[in-house]
């Protein structure tokens, strides 16, 4: 059975019972009846609650065991005291799902993680999902199922259906989400909020809503992440659907992560693995809560963008330049207008308007009342073949504030290329009349230049190859595990040097000529067939940090040299033995390159500009693996150091596709070996003009 | 005659005159009659048309010599082929001050520059001042002056009078600055839209505005800065006065320079530079025009704040968590709250809700409708004297609207501390009404973090010594100045390398021991004299620079090799000279430390890491001179690269303190200098642990 049909139950269930029902319909048991009555819920509606005959024009049923038919669906609403009870109950007679409003579990401390747990147990063992606890319950719009007790549809009204999912960590967030999103006519088609995750995930719920048919874009809060590997394989999926999903998420500081971990006792992911999970998935981060309804809307209903080439027109020369500050900074380019985008602009503005990119549409409307040439400059600029997208905003008009409605509802309607209103200081009638109408409106112009770039960033992820392709190669898989799996590892889990170096030929990342020497007059030998000066390294047990220990000497040459380093090195601990390594020469750069355990993700792959660089900039960039060698270039681009890689200071360039591969081919070790490595640190990964050549490496396993 | 008296007849004139009036009350000559008809402009008001008797309920005169007074104002809506010749017959009669609507000049060309500048030199010539031209014009609320053609107040309302005043380069967003803080509640006490600038600068208005005693916020939109030192004159003035000034500054990136330029024809100032002025007067640089108008609103209204302690309630334990992310990023800690605040607030919350900062206010209001929490528990961490300041975000509780604004007023009358209040998703009419009743309120709660961070950093910047100090030492001015003058410098204005090390050594930069030698043994004597390891640079004319040359050579510890290396380098070139130079030696950083002139401010200091990161990171940090040791302190604390200073890899601390020193001379020189000195460049500054010496300089007179 797959996780989608699993939550059919969930989402799309013939019968609801209500246990703790309230007949006070303002209350958290009786909100949900209210609700489901108010938008005529066509299944059955099943109140519970002993002291009643009837709460909100339904049928009050003692407890589960005596409903006239099984239902697929059970909300809690009781006190946490009955909540275990009952929900033996619905197991007994088994329910398909329970979703658990009340708080006071997971989230409060180790008792309430032990009742959690319990809960976790109960649906398990019946074969049941449960949502929940501590949650604020599930909307399908088309399924007219209102199993949630928000306060965010007002009395007399019914919820906007509409293109956007939502999935929340928050109820009170959802809470927000859905009042926003029904207030701009944006609308539902769905809401999940899962509360502690005892069971239903973010994941789960986000693969759930790719298969929805009503769902265009999928929305939500999250505070950590349960489980990477699904998370990562619903958002490949909602990529291949061309479903957006965007994201607000918390955690990105301390002291932010602190207070996510105290409300949904889940371990916070570190951020910067999430952003590149994000980058790579095409994924939207949004900067704010308004920055995430905002996005989605325009999403929802934004015609697919092919590019970053960006006309503006604006009401004002000033707002035109901060919107130019502000697409320059999100990637895009405002290329000059073609010939006949300015014949027709010049044919629609004023003599003293600029005709430039962007487009100052001045104070016409004041000057002619009545004429507005907002709808041809806005169609010229649009129609230019140079441009991808357009964002248009618009200023004080409230004498005229319908006229300019009119004009953005019909150039909206119009556009098969994206085109990001902004309306500042608006007439707020006109305003809430041309969202309900389906014009998605910004407020602020570097929120629809930010929805705008996340729009091309999903459509760039859709098209490259950031998205990591599950490429493996069972063979070379064997073999290194069969390789780790014989070597003898430290009490730590370290593999001896060799078998690091064994591992990285493996998977053919290149190494200087080296090889081990046991004694001093060996070394000699070694060095005399390089040909050149080398380095030695002390290989002892327990020795891990080389180079504070005075384990290492570098470029030496010379028969006396190589043989007192080495009779020093050996003397450093009982039982040693040398490595003798070819010293790399040729304009070099050092990386270090490596890959680490992230908690909800798993390995993921670093790298990032070495040597001092690394500890006075701690910059480093992560993708998660696999991934090709253009991504991995893209990766290395990235740095703030990359211009190391070009060449400064008269230096010249070094082979950074030669990194890249590094990079490409840790990422494919890490999607082969995901389960037993630990962690692998090449440091330093030396590239020079001709190669990248990992001087030292270290690998714990699991 | 000061600043400020000049520009009484702008915004508090006995009359005013239109010239160009319109009788249709909806157009750019008519607009300004309606206006100070409705707000009944106490003054005379005399419309200038020779086809009309009357206007608006003014008697009409054909034009500005048959008047019956002088008046004080006059405003241009006349088109662009009228202004000259009337603004002559303005200049006869004697009028104070022209206004200028009319658009057409420096913003479209070189023919109207000319126009412009011909239209400047009449109002010079008379003693008549400019405002504009392609101006929106001046309000001043107390004198009931609406001399503006400003569409932002609907027909039938009057402008709501209130604590900001509004300068600005863009008419249109002056519009939106006007609308939106009428609708808010905040209300204005000035505008003034300048247009080309002609005369009448930002600068100018920001200073008037100080001493305007409705205002109490001075906010802005600003394209490029005219008159740098008049500006930081006014800034300065507006600080001692506890005025805050709260700008959105356009021209960050190329292409939103490039549109500014085109859009008021004056030079953009380089942002780093402002932001550096920004940074050490305490002017809110805002990033988005919403940020300005909330934060213009909130610092309008809130007490002064104190420091950075913060303590954050919200409806959602998510909202919270973004919130601290906001918080900790704009500089704010979340203390542990004192046990006292936590009993307070156990009582007011239930038991479930986790008493902590940021407070989850959960969902009280849902489980018992009628009872709120909000004003005890944000009284309780208001109260807490770990904290300095207060968030409190709101979400949706529309059942309950009335309620939650009613305690939102109540906690944000009493607090003595400043107390950002957020509501996400709110009931638009009751938010709107709160606002009316005085209450700032912002509606994403990333803006209510950046707006207290701006209230901090006016505190800090009021109390530190980052503003400049005129602190000049005459003496060691004129001594530098003979200096200067009796150098030989190079045709580009270059001074020799020993008049440079002269100058350092004036200003107490401290330099290696050195000197120079004209022969190689007089190099050899020299060496010896110093005990101990020299480098020799080469000194001849246009041999700016000396290492691209071969001219440098370093390490020279020995008799053989300071005659090699002086033979050398006295060859590359006729007539050529030696630096003989101590080696400076102990764990060095190499630093870059200058002076550069910037179009608007003039000379500023720039300091940064320097070697080869500088080349790859490209940073370095600004200051607008002169400031103290402490502040030169904070500049390179605020450096990325700053942890080099500390000691990285085992490498001991460097004397930070020294390089500070030597960056708070540089400042001194500048202020004292401003005048004479194009540029000045010390690289390297060599650090070490002891001192901080400059090794090499190079100085270019204007």
């Amino acid at each position: 059975m797959s996780a989608n049909r699993s939550l059919a139950a969930l989402f799309t269930p013939r019968s609801v019972a209500v246990v703790g029902a309230s007949a006070d319909l303002r209350r958290l048991g009786g909100i949900p009846i209210r609700l489901m009555r108010d938008h005529a819920f066509p299944g059955a509606l099943y109140p519970i609650n002993p002291n009643r005959e009837e709460i909100g024009g339904f049928r009050c049923y003692p407890d589960v065991a005596s409903l006239p038919e099984t239902p697929d669906l059970a909300l809690f609403a009781t006190p946490r005291e009955g909540v275990l009870a009952a929900l033996r109950q619905c197991a007994g007679r088994g329910v398909k799902c329970a979703a658990v409003f009340t708080s006071g579990f997971g989230e409060t401390g180790a008792e309430g993680a032990a009742l959690q747990e319990e809960m976790a147990r109960i649906a398990r063992g019946a074969g049941m999902r449960l949502l929940g606890p501590n949650c604020m319950g599930v909307i399908h719009t088309r399924s007219r199922l209102m199993a949630t007790f928000t306060i965010s549809i007002r009395e007399g009204e019914l919820l906007s259906p509409g293109p956007v999912a939502l999935v929340t960590h928050s109820g009170a967030l959802a809470a927000c989400m859905i009042s926003d999103l029904h207030d701009a006519g944006t609308g539902l088609s769905a809401m999940a909020s899962l509360g502690n995750e005892a069971d239903v995930d973010f994941a789960e719920c986000v693969d759930h809503f790719v298969d929805d048919p009503d769902t265009r874009v999928i929305c939500g809060y999250l505070e950590s992440v349960r489980d990477g590997r699904r998370l990562r394989s619903a958002a490949g999926r909602a990529l291949a659907a061309g479903k957006p999903i965007v994201l607000l998420k918390s955690g990105a500081t301390e002291a932010g992560a602190r207070a996510a971990l105290s409300h949904t006792a889940a371990l916070a992911t570190p951020h910067g693995v999430f952003a590149a999970f994000a980058r790579q998935y095409g994924v939207a981060l949004c900067r704010s809560y308004q920055e995430l309804i905002e996005t989605a809307d325009f999403l929802a209903r934004a015609p697919r963008t092919r590019g970053r080439r960006l006309g503006v027109l604006s009401f004002s020369g000033g707002a035109g330049s901060l919107v130019a500050d502000a697409a320059v900074e999100e990637g895009f380019a405002l290329p000059p207008l073609a010939e006949a985008t300015c014949a027709r602009l010049r044919a629609a503005l004023p003599p003293y308007a600029a005709v430039r990119n962007p487009v100052d549409l001045v104070s016409v409307m004041v000057s002619k009342p009545g004429e507005s040439p907002i709808a041809e400059a806005g169609a010229a600029v649009r129609d230019d073949p140079e441009v991808d997208a357009v964002v248009l905003v618009m200023g004080v008009y409230h004498h005229v504030a319908a006229q300019v409605a009119k004009e953005l509802k019909g150039l909206f309607a119009d556009s098969a290329k994206p085109l990001a209103c902004c309306w500042m200081a608006p007439q707020r009638a006109e305003l809430q009349a041309l969202r309900k109408a389906g014009v998605p409106v910004f407020e602020d112009y570097n929120r629809a230049v930010r929805a705008l770039a996340a729009a091309v960033s999903f459509e760039e992820a859709a098209a490259g190859e950031a998205v990591p392709k599950p490429s493996s190669d069972p063979a070379r898989r064997d073999r290194a595990l069969r390789l780790i799996a014989g070597a003898s590892k430290s009490p730590e889990g370290m593999l001896p040097p060799a078998a690091c170096r064994a591992l990285l030929e493996l998977y053919g990342i290149r190494q200087p000529a080296q090889a081990e020497a046991s004694y001093a007059e060996e070394a000699v030998a070694v060095w005399r067939g390089m040909g050149g000066p080398v380095a030695l390294k002390v290989i002892a047990e327990g020795l891990v940090h080389k180079s504070d220990a005075g384990g290492v000497s570098l470029g030496l040459d010379g028969e006396g040299a190589v043989r007192a380093a080495a009779a020093r090195l050996l003397g450093l601990a009982p039982g040693a033995r040398l490595l003798v390594q070819g010293m790399v020469v040729g304009g070099e750069v050092e990386l270090l390159a490596g890959l680490s355990r992230d908690p909800a993700f798993g390995l993921c792959v670093t790298g990032g500009i070495g040597g001092i660089f690394v500890e006075v900039f701690e910059e480093a960039a992560r993708r998660l693996p696999p991934f090709g060698e253009k991504e991995a270039g893209a990766m290395l681009r990235g740095l703030r150091g990359a211009k190391l890689l070009q060449g400064v200071r008269g230096r010249p360039a070094v082979n950074a596709a030669a990194a890249a591969q590094v990079l490409s081919r840790l990422s494919e070790m890490a999607a082969e070996l995901g389960e037993v490595l630990a962690e692998l640190d090449i440091n330093p990964l030396i590239v020079t003009q001709d190669d990248a050549l990992a001087v030292d490496a270290r690998v714990r396993v699991v």
